[in-house]
């Protein structure tokens, strides 16, 4: 089988044969952006039913009906135990996060408000959308979960001391990343960066008192918060996490 | 002494109490943007003379005059050994190649044309004012040199055989990133990642025959080719760099 070009992220019940419609953007993404027409292929896919081979079967004014193949291509994967705590920044480099978290298999993304954090509010619809398109391109059955923000403090005053929180810590205090090697595996992990102002004193010392918090040093450079963040990913996700994995698509249909 | 808030990549020579002319973009940073005064002090540096104090002695209509200090604050450093040989593509991608491979340590940035590149040609001036930005903000001394644009087969054709090539591999044929640990610790390296669309079987298969050239896994999601380049920059920087490091301004002033 030749693999369809596109994929889309679904929100309908995925089941063998089924009609599915679908609306607003991707409706509008099939039909005037892609132009696709009657009979052309597509994957489906969410977190709960996997993905499907979708072939359009009518196109309305609002509106995309497509019919499911018989059978689930690839089935629900079980997520990465990555949770990515973040301080919101503006514009850009927030999608950046969002986008680069997602590719690198993150599985929760929770804004974290700290005392220097200038953005307290996050558009979770954009960040949602920003998430699912991530995921579309990059293969993912599923796309993280994005939480309501969260105050540092409380965040900290929670956390469950079996899940290491791998913190950046640029103030020279800290081992480097590359210790990490040297933790037992978990199974379920986060990693926490602070604004681009960093942490305060205070902070630090709050985090110093978390069980299961590993302050972290990411080199001589000081890194932009976006790019922390991606480092810590990269760092903990490609030793505790899938990556001896390949891409399944390719490896079985293209190679 | 306070660590002054701005640092600047000078072209100028920089030694004891030598009087600095800035011209253009920085003189318009400085007096427009930042609307700093006579007297105010900043940093300025470049890779030869490391970075120095300066204080603002006068300001005209497109030009700033600073002194520096008697004695440079920081010597220049050693770069880092790692070259980043990518794909150039398409807009605000290629702004975050530049910057987060700055920021993660390269020293060399070289664009490289595959057979599915899109953009053949890259505005080295832009590139290089991206570079300049991002060592402003990452504390770096030095910046990575942009080299002109090489076609793939000559780069490999003249690959140094001493030097690891580490390639992202998504066709699923090689082993994961992590297995680089198990390699000697080059003192250079370089990291290569195709286009968006990929290598080719060709281009795979002329890279199979290059001694020191080594495929990697990236796990099972498809990255970007942004992601990929960045992932590639902190698999091998954080092993074979300068990532026990600490920042040092941060070190020796604020602690």
């Amino acid at each position: 089988m030749t693999k369809p070009r596109y994929r889309l992220a679904a929100d309908a019940i995925l089941s063998p044969n089924a009609r599915v419609s679908l609306h607003e953007s991707a409706a509008h993404y099939l039909s005037s952006v892609l132009r696709l027409t009657v009979g052309a292929e597509l994957l489906l896919f969410n977190r709960a039913d996997g993905e499907w081979l979708a072939s359009i079967e009518e196109i309305r004014k609002k509106e995309v009906v497509v019919t499911l193949g018989g059978t689930c291509l690839r089935a629900p994967t079980k997520p990465l135990g990555l949770t990515v705590c973040f301080s919101p920044i503006k514009g850009g480099r927030m999608e950046t996060i969002i986008e680069k978290a997602t590719e690198l298999g993150a599985s929760v993304l929770q804004p974290v408000i700290t005392a220097r954090t200038i953005v307290d509010k996050v558009n979770l619809v954009r960040a949602e959308a920003i998430a699912r398109e991530a995921a579309e391109q990059c293969e993912r059955i599923d796309w993280p979960e994005i939480r309501e923000p969260v105050k540092l403090l409380k965040l900290l005053g929670d956390w469950p001391s079996d899940v290491p929180l791998i913190y950046g810590d640029e103030s020279g205090a800290s081992d480097s990343v590359t210790r990490l090697a040297a933790l037992a595996v978990p199974q379920q992990w986060a990693i926490l960066v602070g604004p681009e102002g960093g942490f305060t004193q205070g902070e630090f010392t709050a985090l110093a008192k978390v069980k299961g918090a590993y302050g972290v040093g990411l080199g001589p450079r000081i890194l932009r918060a976006d790019t922390a963040i991606i480092t810590l990913c990269v760092a903990t996700a490609s030793v505790w996490g899938d990556w001896h994995e390949r891409p399944r698509f390719v490896a079985e249909g293209e190679t």
